[in-house]
């Protein structure tokens, strides 16, 4: 990530009416400062051995970004947050409540409140990102001490 | 996306007290079926030039597949729906209040409610994720005919 000496292009003209509500500027109050994250260089949590965890977290949602290493097992379990699960890279296996798939990139997985799901990988790396809303409670603790360490790394770059 | 012969493996023991709880399998009612959806076979829908939208809608979250061709504007708005951005191939630049930076694989951009943001491409290509929680508003009625039209493709698979 680096600075940009580009300046933002006026916005087109003729735009669809979709698109015109779409990108309003018209609006409340900012409900914080924004922030950016880089997720490489967050310092992976091993939940479980060969499974990284590194979340980001937002107000409503967060978004955990995991890797599996070859042969590592998320159990079969449920939770009160609706959860979205998106492969990025490499493929695994998806438990969604009996249904078992192989998911690679371009694979999401839509598990409502309460589904059962699992995942695990054999011979296969995989990167996916789990977004969570709300935010899942039991990742809290671990996503607030990384937006500490990410913030002191920042600070630390200025 | 395949069926796998695979059967998950037994959970691990000794597991971390936290992933003890973060993997329970104690809960309660599923909040409706979960589903499966390949992202690449969705027909994005080009909502600016250059700018194509592949919503997919959960009912807490959304998580919309948004790809830049070069030369691509989402123009600076705001909306209450707070907003994660991962960029996943590619780069872009991003303006999050005025914070203005080139996002690659790996960065991640946490914009609150009504935090003023764009993004734009000059010569490259962007593909990219939009968290949105709650759904954003002005992409339900094409996250609902694009899940219809994934329903309709699975079923004709069948």
């Amino acid at each position: 990530m680096s600075d940009a000496a580009h300046q933002q292009p006026a916005a087109e003209d003729g735009s669809l009416g979709d698109a015109a509500s779409h990108f309003t500027t018209e609006g409340g109050t900012p409900a914080g400062p924004g922030r950016y994250v880089n997720v490489d260089a967050l310092t992976p949590v091993e939940f479980l051995p060969g499974l990284g965890f590194r979340p980001v977290l937002g107000q409503k949602a967060m978004t955990n970004f995991v890797s599996f290493e070859p042969g590592a097992v998320a159990p079969r379990h449920v939770h009160e947050e609706e959860q979205i699960v998106v492969v990025i890279e490499g493929e695994f296996t998806f438990d969604l409540d009996g249904d078992v798939r192989v998911m690679r990139k371009g694979d999401v997985a839509v598990v409502p409140s309460w589904v059962p799901h699992g995942a695990w990988t054999t011979d296969t790396h995989c990167l996916e990102i789990d977004v969570f809303s709300p935010p899942r409670s039991s990742l809290l603790k671990l996503a607030e001490a990384q937006a500490a360490e990410s913030a002191a790394d920042a600070a630390g770059e200025e």
